[in-house]
């Protein structure tokens, strides 16, 4: 049976496995990311005896995607010590001559929802994690949305709350939503870690609030038939509820769907894959490109 | 000659018109939209003689375009008197028996862009109108986006500028990009219609905010890879750089992309189809639903 490799190359762990077309992961190992020589090289051993036919790369960013450029497969300048530059997809090349799928991490797990997960069988959603950033994508029309690069979803603006005087810790933009909502931001406001806080405390207000905004703008601008809530805030089941609640007030009747409106909670949902969201989107990336070459 | 049909169904006026594949109309006319028979009824005059083989109709919304639903090709539930539930489609199959491509009025012109226009060639782009109201459309990966419903864009949240007072006038949300940025809030809050203000007034630094904010969002979350401003404002040229400029401040460096961060003004485009886009547009889409037919 074909086999088909993963990689979920994130900025400090990577996960690699093996598994079918039909998403079923059968092997996997995860070790830290430290330089690539040595984190590729553990990947490639990996990978050595396994027989796969295709394999499936989603990275931390930034990347480049565009197939048409001379640094395709490449990480983009990224503050990340010795990965600026660094071509992930030609290392793997060089050592297997089979196709290689290549995405960021959360395309990646979106298509694996789209394919494997909670919305499996639909035309399109969007898949978002929040921890210690925040970043999303998205499947429209049954694909994966790029264009001019990769949408940098977790930068948007969103307004504050008006209770919320912290400044915000993105370097670039200040208050975005990555530098209001995201776990570095919890740490900083509230002076402990987003899992030490207590249910009823303020934070998950401010969070609700945030998060809610940013999938209204996401709803207004994409329509997707399902929104996924990964990462470290979808363990918080108290949240969810609260998103959902906080989401139809801001819409306030707008966009008339019944999934909207009547059934929020199933419509913005935790992953179906649940904790293998990244590395069954990985898969989904491998199973993608095996498919294109054979097309 | 293959010859197509097109319809701008607009809310306070319909244009019809008959054009090649290639995107040129050859003949167009125009008249009020007033109630659903007497404005269909002459749409069905006008094409009775014109021997086309499909008709795209770019529709003002809000719209069912979910070819599964009952209600497909209708106005949904709209303010518009008269107009709720009308059978747009249902009528024009009546009297034509050819195929009928149908969709919002931005999308077809995001569509007649892409197509024929500033972003011919391209995979995306993004045409948002801002005029009595604010909508917009996007194709990704070469498709319209559609998905749970159609986009409405005009409706995101945006940051209000400090200096701005007025409460903003979206029935729904009060003070959201349409609330704060479409022609109805700048007569609002001024006192005047926005062609009578002056190129220095501060109203103009008031739009370049807004717009720029909601394009800073719009290109993080699906990175096209032209943005065309039409509507009213397209026409306010001395916007243009205001807007470039702040949306260069607000991005901040982000987005490394030398088309966003060294040439804006080749982005972010006025219409290439110029006042034709809508009509164009709807060409487009009759050209479109041909093709499928013949798939």
């Amino acid at each position: 049976m074909t086999r088909i490799g993963a990689i979920e190359g994130g900025g400090t762990k990577f996960v690699v496995g093996v598994g079918t077309v039909d998403g079923q992961i059968e092997v996997m190992e995860s070790f830290p990311t430290t330089t690539p020589e040595e984190t590729m090289g553990k990947t490639v051993e990996f990978f050595r005896d396994k027989g796969v036919s295709a394999i499936g790369f989603g990275s931390f960013g930034p990347v480049d995607l565009n197939t048409q450029s001379p640094t395709y497969g490449h990480i983009a300048k990224t503050p990340k010590p010795h990965w600026s530059d660094y071509d992930v997809v030609g290392h793997l090349k060089q050592h297997f001559d089979i196709p290689i799928g290549f995405d960021t991490d959360v395309n990646a797990a979106a298509l694996g929802e789209a394919t494997y997960g909670a919305a499996k069988g639909l035309n399109s959603c969007l898949y978002i994690t929040i921890g210690t950033g925040i970043g999303a994508g998205a499947v429209v029309e049954g694909k994966l949305v790029h264009g001019l690069t990769h949408p940098e979803m977790g930068h948007i603006n969103v307004r504050r709350h008006p209770e919320d005087t912290y400044a915000g810790k993105c370097p670039y933009h200040g208050d975005c939503l990555e530098g209001l909502a995201a776990g570095p931001a919890i740490e900083a406001r509230w002076g402990v870690k987003a899992y030490e806080l207590q249910e009823d405390h303020k934070a998950w207000e401010f969070q609700a609030y945030y998060i809610a905004q940013a999938l209204m703008n996401y709803i207004l601008i994409i329509s997707p038939e399902k929104i996924i809530l990964g990462g470290g805030v979808s363990k918080q089941r108290h949240l969810l509820p609260c998103i959902h609640e906080e989401l139809r007030k801001q819409l306030n009747g707008y966009v008339h769907h019944p999934a909207i409106l009547e059934h929020t909670d199933a419509y913005i949902v935790t992953p179906g894959l649940e904790d293998r969201a990244g590395i069954t989107g990985s898969l989904a990336l491998g199973v993608k490109a095996l498919e294109e070459a054979q097309a």
